[in-house]
């Protein structure tokens, strides 16, 4: 079986690349001693990856009830929920843990936290605090969070942020601004608690950007990170990793030629690629995907998606045209995404490429 | 089991709204004697839709060989598979047709045209024609249509156009405007065809709002629209359907409430609504998705989605700001989306709603 043989769209994953954005993360984690990486699994969502990405069944995090049974199944019990938990949620959760888990929730809010502390159940609670992103979360100045805490008693865990607002930054100094903003935040707030004699064990801090840049991680006992894992065309202009460590592509065909608009449809369109534009405001923007060759090669000169239908995608490229030779109809391409986490959601699988050879297929754990 | 007990985020579709939105479309085919409704199964991905919306195992058209596949299993053998092939494709519509089937194909390119009618197995193609879209097709005046039809030589089924440029109308009388356009395209190739003998039994057309509203359908033989069964919130303005016939609903839980910025989190993100934006050039932009109460009404004024991350929406009210009191951690509410074939596609399977009452489970038939 070789990348002529798939049937397209589908999702590649190139290992050698993931390997190396994996070591980049963990030397960056290993300038900190005492701070343990928690990966994220919402953006990988297998069990093969977590292998790698958190070896030895080590800790991880979560977005879905549907990540945490499947994790749970394949031996990684220490789970941190990260998504607002609400009370109807906890049966399932409890009965994980009840199973051997320790899947930890996560709130702001007094009364789900009441809740947490009532239900029968073994559930351990990180109270979520607002570093800046304005998303969710108490600030840490804010008498809400002593209130959440008096209301989880015992079944208090940690703290817990994240500083999605990094991926606005344009520099490594910029992430580790936020990184450090982020640090005194969550710091400030496990210190409050402890004035009330609360016992945040758990402070823990991250997104990808920051994870990376991050100069001081005093007071923090963990990073959580995703996205550097698989990388994706954000990532790779904001520094988590050089723009060609993007583990994975969509393999898609050329389905018709337009030569009077310069322009190719390839079937990867709106449901392979996954409407994300997160590179809009980037230093470049790269429509709906980067095109590459089958090699994943830039030799198609700034190729990319300009146009996303249901299952069409249309290719133009802005300087010098596109190699229309080479793009007859079933021609084969790849594209990298803009954002990793969505377009991978749109699959069922990874086909793992190794040294250019498929050598696998790996289950996603996609719906809730 | 009610809308209390399911896991959230989940996909609601109320079979009253779909019965509803289907009548109207048959009574507006029914105008034009002699004229098919072929829906397009892209959008339902289910056989249980293709039953009423194609009632007697009637003829669909399909995105995908997935599709494809699964709706020849469910006794749908007449089918035409509406983007371009490529000749890696063919074994696979082959072996269906050879099974019982009959999946026509689609191409513009000559190349592939020869590649379908040197197919040892019974495959019959039809020539796209490009009505004023630009996506594909070859317009109906160009010479590449006679050397497509040639290359097919007793391959070819007819011809085929998609209106989809009709989404930027905003009144009954544009979306007449391009359905005539339409009409004269596509019968123009169709005479052209005759011209050399060939013979286009099919003359296929279609788009939703251009299904609706087309006045005179001379020498159309069938009308081909998907997204009206379910509706959304841009079909809803620009006249397909009322905006409240809406028929899937996306059911989701608050798990934040931000009274200082007037705001709540819902666990319906990026991946549970799509990151599609369609409203964003309508007359009303609806943002992520109009939020709706439990029983899908209104009753939150403007309340809508103005942002998305992975599993978390923040919904707002630009007017009079959000019932607060009604929004506790937990509360229920759904989400019309904008475009319902990208969120729909993000769900397994539909929660199935008669009367208010949840009384089956629809599985979908996503990927490829």
């Amino acid at each position: 079986m070789t990348l002529d043989d798939l049937p397209t769209p589908c999702l590649l994953l190139d290992l050698d690349v993931l390997e190396r954005n994996l070591a980049r993360m963990r030397d960056a984690i290993a300038r900190h001693p005492g701070v343990t990486l928690r990966p994220h699994m919402k953006t990988a969502k297998s069990a093969r990856v977590a292998d790698l990405a958190a070896p030895g069944k080590g800790p991880i995090t979560v977005s879905t009830l549907a990540e945490a049974r499947h994790f749970a199944d394949h031996g990684f019990h220490d789970q941190i929920y990260a998504v607002g938990i609400v009370p109807a949620k906890l049966d399932a959760v409890a009965a994980l843990n009840a199973a051997g888990a320790s899947v930890k929730v996560i709130t702001d809010d007094p009364d789900t936290a009441a809740a947490i502390a009532a239900h029968p159940g073994p559930i351990e609670a990180l109270i979520e605090i607002d570093v800046g992103e304005g998303r969710a979360g108490v600030s840490p100045d804010e008498v809400t969070l002593l209130r959440v805490a008096h209301a989880l008693g015992h079944r208090l865990a940690g703290v817990l942020s994240h500083s999605g607002h990094s991926y606005a930054g344009r520099s490594d100094a910029a992430m580790a601004e936020v990184a450090e903003a982020e640090r005194a935040a969550l710091t400030r707030a496990a210190a409050r608690l402890r004035q009330m004699d609360a016992q945040p064990r758990i402070v823990s801090a991250g997104a990808s950007p920051t994870a990376m840049h991050a100069r001081s991680l005093q007071g923090i006992t963990e990073l959580r990170a995703g996205v550097y894992m698989l990388g994706d065309l954000l990532q790779g202009q904001i520094g988590t990793h050089p723009l060609d460590d993007i583990a994975v592509t969509v393999l898609t065909s050329v389905i018709g030629c337009y030569p009077a608009r310069g322009a190719v449809l390839v079937d990867a369109g709106a449901l392979a690629l996954s409407k994300d534009r997160s590179t809009e405001a980037a230093p470049r923007d790269w429509g709906f995907g980067r095109v590459l060759d089958l090699e994943a090669r830039p030799t198609l000169g700034d190729a990319l998606v300009t146009r996303v239908h249901q299952e069409h995608g249309e290719v133009r490229a802005a300087a010098g045209g596109l190699p229309l030779d080479r793009l007859a109809v079933g021609a084969r391409l790849r594209i990298a995404p803009n954002h990793a986490c969505l377009t991978a959601a749109a699959h069922e699988r990874y086909h793992v490429l190794h040294a250019g050879r498929l050598v696998a297929q790996w289950e996603r754990v996609n719906f809730w």
